[in-house]
């Protein structure tokens, strides 16, 4: 593979530029941000007369339909690839295979990311990689419409947690202030990304905060999502379940330990340990408060005792 | 009582400058915006020369302790008397008896705000009170120190439900922007004002919704909390209670309807319907989304029967 070149982002928009027929890829998994991204980077080239698509591991979910108004699908054999908030090729998923090597920019906000594209813009101070999409866009020219504000809010708002977290910065604000004025329902948009439960979703959080084990002097809470529980509700109702457990007064890191076809994912939050050094011990990644890592071929007991320790050490160093 | 005068802000401005010895009065059952506008406005005033303290019915909560900071005691005959974020004189709670003929110049953003102080300046397009009051201090020239800045990024926060409400401005996220610059720890902050939950919370919140009882074809949502079950947690765990019912998909309309010595005390939250105006009905008011009114002398029974009533006509009238 060739090696990763750091460019700056002004760089970045002469490359897109002089090039076209852009494929876009989002991270597997996709959250809010990684489809914000895509999408409206999307959309804006398409308004400035280049050809562009965008392609993922897994669907668009229901959640996100609106963001489809922000581009024009179109065919053409692509020339020039973009990958948007993906911090390693292997978290493209099942189109790592085909597009991993051949990537012509990654735009990220990860401080995990591992290169793999020829260049690399990483800005790790931007909350959201949908803000240094937001700041390329004006680079670009391009006009920001109501459908790619959408989707550049959304991609803002779901990483910072609607700006509560300690990642959202002056700029942050500056930057959703601005696409709040583009004219989409930004109320109506909030309470469907963060306010709104489905009956099941709460049911499930009734189960969830019932089965949760703690540990560490309550500092630590750990919850293990059955495919048996996942399979009972949508998708869309697992969203932000990673979240639970440390919303409890006390906990000082929260895991969320759900079963894949070959294992477990552990998602971590924390308030002040850092997650993304635990997850690095079996080798995962992410940020400082929200990281993830994988444990393959073992029981969910086996993954349980495992983080246990891992997240013991790490509360007990913090002090 | 004398007839109110609409000003400006800098009108207000200049009302401070030429006036002393003030006392800042906040509503009863206060929020972070009146206790937000309240702290951040006496410490301004304090640093700019001037004598100041606050007074409330009821007492600062545990959670909003910090505030303190922003204030240094001061015992004096208070001159000039200011009221932030009250929308009528009824809601000084005790104070009214003493003080609600008595305010000088009256600070907020109802829409149902009647007039009651010597000066009014209501804006009913901030999101916040607090909103005002940054504005306020900038016009008086003050110092936006570490400690006033996390009253007033408190204001903001809480009553837009940390900026995801359809009432968030431009404004509100530059305003915001500006304020955590100002050095306070904003994500620990939203931690504890959004996040964190007691575990005696979350069995309240169990214990609500499995009580909820749904009408309007499922569009209304209605709770009770009688005055054992609020007895069984602290108050603050009590806080945002009110906006659980409308976070069901599907739910319109959500009402808590909490017990009161006299009575009760219904809490409205909507969509899209004017709660306001159904409150209104009662004799309450507040904002078109979140709104409250009072039930004297019955049983929860019928006052439950007479919000059915007006939220079903309501949600039919939407359309």
């Amino acid at each position: 593979m060739n090696k990763a070149t750091n460019i700056t982002l002004e760089q970045a928009a002469e490359l897109i530029r002089q090039n076209d027929d852009f494929l876009i890829l989002s991270h597997a998994n996709p959250d809010g941000d990684t489809f914000g991204c895509s999408y409206s980077l999307c959309g804006a080239l398409q308004s400035i007369g280049k050809r562009a698509r965008i392609a993922c591991a897994d669907p668009l979910s229901q959640r996100f339909s609106y963001m489809k108004k922000a581009v024009i699908p179109q065919e053409f054999e692509e020339k020039t690839i973009i990958s948007v908030d993906v911090a390693d090729k292997a978290l493209l998923g099942k189109l790592e295979e085909v597009y991993g090597d051949k990537v012509d920019l990654a735009i990220d906000h990860h401080l995990s990311h591992v290169p793999f594209a020829k260049h690399v813009y990483v800005d790790d101070t931007a909350a959201a990689a949908s803000e240094i999409i937001y700041d390329l866009i004006q680079l670009l020219g391009a006009d920001l419409n109501e459908n790619i504000a959408v989707c550049l809010y959304t991609g803002i708002a779901t990483d910072t947690g609607c700006f509560k977290y300690g990642s959202t910065t002056r700029l942050t604000h500056e930057k959703a202030g601005k696409l709040i004025d583009c004219g989409f329902d930004m109320g109506a948009l909030n309470y469907v990304l963060f306010d709104m439960k489905s009956k099941a979703r709460i049911l499930l959080e009734q189960k969830v905060l019932q089965d949760m084990e703690f540990f560490a002097d309550d500092k630590g809470a750990i919850v293990v999502l059955t495919e048996e529980l996942m399979n009972s509700v949508d998708s869309e109702d697992i969203n932000g379940i990673s979240s639970l457990p440390r919303e409890i007064e006390g906990v000082e890191v929260g895991v969320v330990l759900k079963q894949r076809e070959d294992g477990w994912k552990a998602s971590m939050r924390s308030n002040n340990v850092n997650v993304q050094e635990v997850c690095g011990l079996f080798g995962g990644g992410g940020h400082i408060r929200a990281a993830g890592c994988s444990f393959k071929n073992m029981t969910a007991e086996e993954a349980k005792a495992q983080i246990i320790k891992a997240v013991t050490d790490a509360i007990n160093n913090l002090k």
